[in-house]
């Protein structure tokens, strides 16, 4: 295993440059002294082409979102999906297949109507955020108080507020790095505390989304204990446009809204996981996840049926090589990501004995966009090798990135617990126009780029199941992606 | 007016062929002896001018859109559009500004739910078509039966439908004359009443639209006052690759269905109409038209809000001219043509006497993109001398077609009835990806190519007020578009 071959290297090294128009070595590029085996190297390439010849992820994200479809946390849907992935990975013939009970907290959806009832009556398109609270059961009618954005409101006066629906109007720039969707989310996640604390009755937001389907996005909202809990709910961009369209006409646009979302206190779901059981050094673990709940709106296809389809396909084909790596390879199906990460929690908690032993971890969360770039987060000395290690991905247009890597929302409460993480970056461009809405169905997948997924994550889950290098300490601060 | 200008008609003539590359003189073309006058050309050409530089269109949809919203016809916001258009009419000068009224049949929408029972549990998401009954209030719960069309349903055996819900599944073609419609929407027209006869308990059919996007097309269907009605609607695009992903696992694929539209009865609606009233042959018409009703479920942006504030905004700039062209323009805003053309056939007929005065007619009700020809249906013998006269319109990208116009689905009925007419047809690669649905509002127009259509109506309508051709006689057997 430790022959080396400069020669194949340095071939391989001038085809992948030549081949792939995306990547540049950076400028204070030094060959690393330790280079990945060329059996390795032989088998990463492998992997690629048969994860690019083959329709297993589509089958299997096909079989999710047809046989399960919507699977929002603490239903009794999540329960048939715990069960479709338990049965589907026991089939593939995996090593070991189990699942670890998760508290979940539980909440249905129930109706949401709103409509605007001056200057002009019109109805609206809008969707209870999760965890919102019902309105009184007449439902709640006042005036709108519109901010540009959650720090707008947060300065607003309570003169302002009191009494009113607040409206919070931030637009989500399109971004292939999805960007846009952290600069505007605040306002859901933390716009009903502030707008609460200022004395609104409601809040309604502009949809965290860049399409302009009149198509409401949901998404978790929060509350504090301290603080009155009012209706939260979001609305289409054309409705949000509508309004403001209003409000060049009158300065009194008065909606009326009606919510009946439960809290329904805790439930039980699973972290599914499999393992392809290292050979020689079984207990060190190279997790790959995704997460296995949804939202209820579409059947999860994007989210993030795409990522348990990836996660699943490219361990299957390290499953079946000759030869098993030396690590362990675990699939982790993350319960209730949507609800607070929930299930990634429970997982460290679960596991924290056996933090040290995780080499290093990576999750497929951001829909079915070809992957563009791996970063990492592992120790600034062997980065430069980690990248190196990589360098056949390069092949399928993957470029070696940074060491600022957050892994991924459930894997990115790993870092701070002493984990190396690896983000594989997909092309975000068009994934918030259909996240977490009726729209996130499996049409929107494209075959090919989710093939491409597949062997990314192959390619990244074999080498680092062999690599020698030893990637800690990381940066334990929480890079974000 | 009678002056020729050979050099200038010579030199438009020359510009304009140059200037455009859609047209093409055909092989056998003769210039015609009888020639536009230049001072009309001049006004053709200014006419364009101003409306390609104009908002005007724009701000009279985005008013209806916005103080309005949908307005199905029969309903409460039938009435406030009535209001609404006659206000805007009178405040824009018109000469004339009258309404007539018209007997429309009342539905309500209610509600519509219905999910897949077996194999697999899923909601999916569906419309009522346009006239259906209700379900009992217990709901239908029955199998599918899949047909690929209409023409597969009405060649079925009983025994294959019988006690059984009908699936039609025909995917609607993407093209730019929108010819995918006319091919799939009798599914939707005529399916309850053939299903019906075979016993169906009621019927499902893929939406007659382009997107994937997951919202149902709502639209009009029919019952034969001879065959039992059974519930009728629509599901979106992806449900029904849904469905059919479920049939691949099962023969036995169960849908629960429950829905609860409404008939009731007859409501009073007007046709809204405007006049530039005519210098010399005030009694002859040229009428531009539009309907004033839209679906309920959209703001009624592209269907057809559009055309209403295009054939205005064409006529409001005939009325600003120095000098009023021969024949009076006049703009019929249309009632209830989603429910049947009904007020054109009331116009038909509260007219009748004023046919043989009708000069020609045109619609627009095609949304908002671009007109890239106009066709005709004239008498033969004048048809080359019509194109001529329209000569001017290359400039904008209009080509001179063919003489088998309809006229848009109002002006349809008025060849039967000896009147001559045009279609500005459309660029609808697009229309149909939001036809009949939430997602029909204001921000799916693009004002340059509104603009671009106020263009054309103004070039059209002014030349025909002035044409000294005699149009008549007509193909009556109805020239489909």
């Amino acid at each position: 295993m430790k022959r080396h071959s400069q020669i194949w290297i340095a071939g391989l090294t001038l085809s992948l440059l030549t081949s792939c128009q995306q990547y540049s070595a950076p400028k204070a590029y030094n060959a690393p002294k330790v280079i990945n085996q060329s059996r390795d190297a032989d088998t990463s390439v492998e992997l690629a082409r048969q994860a690019l010849s083959s329709s297993r992820a589509f089958e299997i994200v096909e079989s999710l979102t047809v046989e399960v479809g919507p699977r929002l946390a603490g239903t009794d849907k999540d329960i048939v999906a715990v069960d479709w992935a338990m049965e589907k990975l026991w089939k593939m013939g995996f090593d070991r297949v189990y699942k670890e009970s998760v508290q979940v907290p539980a909440w249905s959806r129930g109706t949401a109507i709103a409509s605007i009832v001056a200057p002009y009556e019109q109805p609206l398109v809008i969707t209870a955020l999760g965890g919102s609270v019902a309105t009184p059961e007449r439902g709640i009618q006042a005036p709108i108080v519109r901010f540009e954005s959650l720090a707008e409101l947060e300065v607003a006066s309570v003169g302002r507020i009191k009494g009113k629906i607040v409206f919070i109007d931030h637009k989500t720039e399109r971004h292939i790095t999805g960007k846009g969707y952290g600069e505007s989310v605040g306002g859901r996640s933390k716009g009903a505390i502030v707008a609460a604390q200022k004395g609104a009755l409601a809040i309604l937001i502009r949809s965290i989304g860049t399409d302009s389907d009149r198509m409401a996005h949901t998404g978790m909202m929060r509350y504090d204990e301290d603080v009155t809990k009012i209706p939260a709910a979001a609305m289409s961009n054309p409705d949000a446009d509508l309004i403001n369209a209003m409000l060049t006409r009158s300065n009194n646009v008065v909606l009326s809204l009606n919510m009946s979302p439960e809290n329904q206190g805790i439930a039980t779901s699973y972290n599914v996981i499999a393992e392809v059981r290292g050979s020689s050094k079984p207990n060190e673990i190279v997790l790959i996840g995704a997460h296995l709940d949804s939202w209820d709106e579409g059947t999860g296809a994007l989210d993030d049926g795409a990522g348990v389809a990836i996660v699943t396909a490219a361990a299957k084909l390290i499953q079946d090589l000759p030869e098993r790596p030396a690590r362990t390879i675990r699939v982790v199906l993350f319960a209730a990501e949507e609800l607070g990460l929930v299930g990634a929690k429970a997982y460290a908690e679960q596991h924290k004995d056996e933090m040290e032993l995780h080499y290093i971890a990576a999750e497929s969360d951001f829909g079915a966009g070809k992957i563009y770039q791996i970063d990492f987060n592992v120790h600034p000395s062997v980065f430069e090798k980690v990248k190196f290690e990589h360098s056949a991905m390069i092949r399928n247009g993957v470029a070696l990135g940074d060491n600022e890597a957050s892994g991924g929302p459930d894997v990115s409460i790993l870092p701070a617990l002493g984990v190396p993480v690896a983000s594989l970056r997909q092309d975000g461009n068009d994934y918030f126009d259909y996240h977490h809405t009726p729209n996130d169905t499996l049409d929107k997948i494209d075959p090919k780029s989710l093939a491409q997924n597949v062997a990314a994550y192959a390619q990244f889950a074999y080498m680092m199941a062999q690599s020698e290098l030893d990637l800690r300490p990381v940066n334990k601060t929480g890079l974000e992606d």
